[in-house]
């Protein structure tokens, strides 16, 4: 059990009203304890009552090291929630926005009118929004190299060749450069590239064509995310115009990131550029998302944000303009919120590119 | 929509009481409409009232086929409950067991007094049950594959070889035999076969060893799963005892299989083999699950099972004996519930074998 990250925590819960925090996201019991369950349909919870008591509740199937904290183990044949029940404290008790429903409707029935059962997601995910020192090197490092693969995937591009080959390459990058192959990468051509999460098929590159490659993996467990979108041959000058104001939009949001601006302003900065250029409609989707030991974090960087940005924080910076059936342009850096701005994790070139 | 399904579901509601139901796990909105949505953290939901209305509400950035019912979508800035909420009719509204909490709490707190939410699991775990000589068809044909991929890997087992090594092999011959490269296979030597989910680590294999090879992959959506286990070099005397107990309660599980049998006798065939043989503590799991477009499936074959074996189902029978830090030994086939008894999925060798 890292304590420092707990007391963290506790307060979280103090400051939202918790007595009790049931917590079942798999990368939130990794933060605070060193240990990742996986425990398929079974159950896992790290249960965390305000005064800093913690337990471990898990099927007895899995393992579990030392945590430094009592480990209560069930059997298939047991009710996973035999242990729980009873520990949930009068009060309020939060529980994990990830926990599924064949737990939850049952806890419900079972607790007394003396609890009071609320989502809560908040503590964890606030805490874990603020990266370390120790965290932020592993972030840089991780998007140090994402540069290196996608500046290989494109030298890799060339008329005729497929989005699952472009695919295959990048994942012998990813190993070339020490970090995993990634479960997810989006390469997409052409028409596929105007739907924001093709996944790879098999479309073959052509003169014309804008090249969407979205792609991240992981070093020491904290993640890269990056998009570069280049085009096959000599862009038209309808695509050249997409392009500078997807870039437009994208350099202007991240002008903007500085501790104290909220996030709803970084959304517009980008937005704006979009929408006075005409393509409002075509920008459907948030600006970005926080990242570190997933890929998707809270808060989003989104028109409905509430939070503000702090040093420590990292999300995406990814406007795209998607234009249907026919091309797509989207530019990703990842970017650090520091005592005095910012600093973007990527370096990689954004200017316009032609394979 | 498949409505000949749809009708067996809405049955299934009757049965359970339900007025509605929110459907989320994704092969149960695959297996009624045949579109199966990935929306990570967004929300995908089918919702279904007991007079056959089925409408489908997603996030605006995943494109939607025609499903045959109204399609409500929700841009990322908006409630994603937003018109869910007006949608449930009074009454008894079945909620279900993967949707996760981050939705479900803030339904709960949102819908009117008139409506009773409970656990939605099993109108459609049940209708998914029971197969189609269709889906037999295609599972038949995935464990036919799956039996040549074990037997390839099998042969290629020697001393020397890595659990790793081992993991690539059968990657290969996955691909070879048109099968999709599974997400996860389990292949552990000596030590680590004492733990039933290990996962391929780099131990190096060497006399003495037993072998756990426990995999699967999909054949057009439908799921194989198979254990075998090997030694390497001479058995010791105990080594051959635990193998020939598994076996025995292997085979005892799969002959007691037939419609009508309670799956807890036949948990407590193969678990009695185990305990008389002085194992009984070193078999920690159930004796299977049903199996198809998901690798575990409702029901499990265990001893707190309600259910009783019916034609078109299938499922795993897979006793294990684990001694902690020694070795382990697992034997699995699927078996289809038939007419007058069953039929194995598998018919790859299950005898002794050394390598």
């Amino acid at each position: 059990m890292n304590r420092k990250r707990l007391d963290t925590v506790l307060a979280a819960m103090t400051r939202h009203c918790l007595d009790s925090l049931i917590v079942t996201d798999p990368s939130h019991i990794a933060y605070l304890t060193g240990y990742r369950p996986d425990p398929g349909e079974r159950l896992a919870v790290l249960f965390l009552k305000k005064d800093g008591q913690a337990s471990f509740f898990t099927n007895e199937l899995f393992p579990t090291p030392d945590l430094g904290c009592p480990v209560y183990t069930h059997k298939d044949t047991e009710n996973p929630l035999k242990d729980i029940i009873p520990a949930v404290p009068e009060g309020t008790v939060g529980i994990d926005g990830s926990w599924q429903g064949r737990f939850i409707l049952p806890l419900l029935d079972a607790l007394p009118g003396t609890t009071r059962p609320v989502l809560g997601s908040l503590p964890l995910q606030e805490v874990r929004m603020i990266k370390s020192e120790d965290e932020l090197a592993l972030m840089r490092e991780a998007s140090r190299r994402n540069d290196l693969v996608i500046e290989g995937t494109i030298r890799s591009l060339h008329e005729g060749i497929r989005e699952d080959e472009v695919t295959e390459i990048l994942k012998r990058l990813y190993t070339d450069h020490g970090l995993p192959v990634p479960a997810f990468a989006i390469v997409s051509f052409g028409a596929h590239a105007a739907d924001p999460h093709h996944a790879g098929g098999t479309a073959v590159l052509k003169k014309g064509d804008s090249v969407v490659i979205d792609i991240g993996s992981p070093w020491k467990g904290y993640h890269s995310d990056m998009t570069r979108t280049v085009f096959c041959g000599e862009p038209t000058d309808e695509q050249k115009k997409v392009y500078e104001t997807v870039l437009e939009a994208h350099l202007s949001a991240m002008d903007t990131v500085a501790p104290g601006i909220p996030l709803k302003e970084i959304d517009r900065a980008a937005r704006s550029v979009i929408e006075n250029a005409g393509y409002g409609p075509y920008f459907t989707h948030r600006t970005g998302h926080n990242i570190g030991m997933d890929v998707h974090e809270y808060p989003d960087v989104s028109a409905v944000s509430d939070v503000v940005a702090q040093p420590g924080m990292v999300f995406s910076i990814e406007p795209g303009i998607y234009l249907p059936g026919r091309f797509g342009v989207r530019i990703e850096n990842l970017v650090e919120v520091t005592e005095d701005g910012h600093r973007s994790l990527n370096s990689y070139t954004r200017e316009l590119q032609t394979v």
